[in-house]
């Protein structure tokens, strides 16, 4: 076996560590459009929506008693539940939670999941420093702009070869974003990102388990503690995303240097972030979305036939189950997809329980769904016809699914996302307090108003 | 750039996740050769001085004081210091000090540096459960085989490649021996070693910087909560290190997976553990030795008029610079290591200091130091010639200088660099008091015996 078997060390990058630490330190406070300043928002909302939803589920239990055996500080809040722990491990669990239902936000040119890494870490620090909305958005919007432009830099083939990128770029977000949170200075917030770049997080073999949602957990608690490192003089290489030895070229041979810093301070990388609509795969969506409007034009499911839906080959060999026997089957599943469109008229998490999966009425509807697939079909794209009772028959085409980058989710539905996820865990009421105050975040005094509404 | 351009997927890799599960949770508690057990005492105790000795380097400072903003439970001892923190945090720091004067252990095989994540996470473990001597040291035989045995696969690409290695496999070594502590069982134990799996830590891009001792502590960090999340059922791939998309697959080309498995049980690879007598870069250690070697033959710098070193080409490429200003340029000058052999006898972290360097003595000896390449000479190997006044003429040869395989330091020798390193940071008395004790580690009821002593 050859020493070297990777491709040649590029001794000539640009200082990109120096020159994203230099916008971080120093890009004005909502230095931004609007149209930016809207995406920051809804991103923030969005992941908060999907930490609280699954604060409940076996990897939060797991993940919070291994971290209660460290006896931590009262910090910060676990999000939707009554502990609280020190920042760090804070940042870890949220970070898990807000991954669990593989349903928060998709950065579509890398497929990283932004928010989780980033957001986990700024906001469990916040609370501790009790800073404000602005602040949070500011580094948010920066942090999420160097994980991804990092992304940007080495997606496909970092992906490819076997990292999960989420956590494998998310930590330089998470730095990032706290670098700035603590208002470290230039030569600090390399540091920052210096001890971030050692500290890469997930493999890919980890899909399907509880380890999954652990990236963007451990990606946050790391760019926390990167920052907090650096807030207190330790150092790492000033060149340590770009050097012969340093994160890009150790992890990635597609080195797209230009990525990390064209058009930087005027293209922000949250702006191409996207919002699941649904808690699945996201093959599955245009079908769903296809029977959720059905229902919207009256369609019940007790006058159906039968439907069929013409679709990309992928959809059935990802998600070609017929009859599945529980929620993660359901998953899997583009007929319980559509049935679960058409009966609530959504397809969150509550959709894919075990309990709704083996729902005699949704069984029933079901199994008078036939799919037919039709290459002629776009992959976001689906053709769905209802015969109904007394021989009519309504179709609907969809050409970009809900949630895709040419059709984002609007802010209400949004809400209702977040309160699909959000109300089974604190209430009704209380989804709505907070879904009362996204929009304003950013006049928000202290974050710490916002994550005792996050508590039961 | 083509996609892939990494060496193919080998999608026919044995079980090993799973063999060294079944290995760590089910080998024989002193299960092992008294070469064995005895080496295993030899390298808890060389790692327990490095910790110490480096307690008030400017790194442990700012390591501690960042831990210190999560306001950390008392659990276990920064070593050498008053403090005490949450476990998680005491392996974290005493991972860092450990490797922070560059004088830890060494698996020559790998130039893994394997006690600094699997002793500093088992060791905080241990104080917290009050576990004993025997739990430790089977924890740490077992989690340093599979450390290194784990490099064994993957070196030397994976090193060349830029990771340091010392902390990329390290968590690995922390999970195997933390799980061991815990009791975990087979299943639990896979679980801790996949978890880890998705958390390598360290760029060779980092040496020189406080983030290179930041490695060994972020992995036995790592490598700890892997443990504790494993034993609270947190999951993991089954298959983390050898799947294709798993561990060793993604950050190596090189993939001897016999390596993992060959005489397990039956060969431990801290058999092959060696400890530095000097801190300093081990290519200057032959000519230490030799002047060594002459001041035991009784010859004082007062009555020497030249040294001459025959030396390997390598040793002036790396270790030329023949005026140093400062401790750090002294552990770049063989000059510098001639004359503090001589002087002192000994060139511990005390005979680099800015005072030592910059003494007119040892300046005076250094001018007389004169250096010629030979490459008949070994790099392990030195000819040292002392001229003195009156016109004799002592030469010392060194085959393989002390410190190496073949010729391994003494207990007596070990203890000397302990006392150096231990006794300006606790006193002489309490140096000689835990070194009464480190030949009967495995004895010891209450690891919190020993930590107890390790404070000031």
């Amino acid at each position: 076996m050859a020493r070297n078997t990777h491709v040649a060390a590029d001794t000539a990058a640009p200082p990109i560590t120096a020159i994203l630490a230099k916008f971080v330190a120093g890009h004005p406070s909502r230095g931004w459009s609007d149209a930016v300043e809207h995406e920051a928002h809804r991103t923030f909302y969005n992941w908060l929506g999907c930490a609280i939803g699954a604060a409940r589920h076996e990897a939060a239990d797991a993940a919070l008693a291994a971290v209660q055996m460290l006896e931590p500080a009262p910090q910060a809040s676990v999000l939707g539940r009554a502990e609280q722990v020190d920042m760090a491990s804070a940042a870890l669990v949220n970070g898990i939670t807000s991954h669990t239902f593989d349903f928060d936000d998709t950065h579509l040119k890398t497929i990283i999941h932004p928010a989780g890494p980033v957001a986990s870490a700024l906001l469990a620090l916040a609370e501790r420093r009790g800073a404000g909305g602005r602040e949070v958005l500011d580094a948010l919007v920066l942090g999420i702009d160097v994980a991804c432009r990092i992304g940007n830099v080495m997606y496909p083939e970092h992906y490819d070869r076997g990292w999960h990128i989420t956590g494998s770029t998310g930590m330089l977000g998470a730095a990032a974003g706290c670098a700035r949170l603590l208002h470290l200075d230039e030569r600090q917030t390399a540091m920052a990102l210096g001890i971030a770049a050692s500290q890469p997080v997930g493999l890919r073999e980890q899909f399907g388990t509880m380890t999954k949602p652990f990236h963007p957990g451990a990606a946050a608690r790391a760019g926390l503690m990167s920052a907090l490192l650096a807030s207190r003089g330790f150092t790492a290489s000033a060149r340590a995303l770009e050097a012969p030895r340093g994160f890009v070229q150790v992890v990635s041979d597609k080195r797209a240097w230009h990525e990390a810093t064209d058009e930087l301070g005027e293209r922000f990388e949250i702006s191409f972030n996207t919002y699941k609509p649904f808690a699945c795969g996201i093959v599955i969506h245009p079908s769903i979305d296809a029977c959720v409007q059905l229902r919207a034009q009256g369609i019940a499911p007790e006058q159906v036939e039968r439907i069929e839906l013409r679709v990309h080959s992928l959809v059935l060999e990802l998600t070609g189950k017929k009859e599945p026997k529980d929620g993660l089957q359901g998953k899997f599943s583009v007929y319980h997809g559509a049935a679960a469109g058409l009966i609530y008229g959504r397809a969150g998490e509550a959709e894919f329980s075990d309990e709704v999966v083996n729902d005699p009425r949704v069984v029933a509807l079901r199994a008078k769904v036939h799919a037919t697939v039709d290459d002629a079909i776009h992959e976001d794209a689906a053709l769905v016809t209802a015969l109904l009772q007394g021989g009519r028959r309504v179709e609907v085409r969809v050409d970009h699914a809900i949630g895709s980058m040419l059709n984002p989710l609007t802010d209400a539905q949004l809400e209702a996302k977040f309160d699909g996820l959000v109300a089974p865990v604190l209430g009704d009421a209380r989804s709505r307090e907070i879904s009362a105050q996204w929009r304003t975040l950013a006049s928000l005094a202290d974050m710490r108003e916002l994550t005792a509404l996050c508590r039961p």
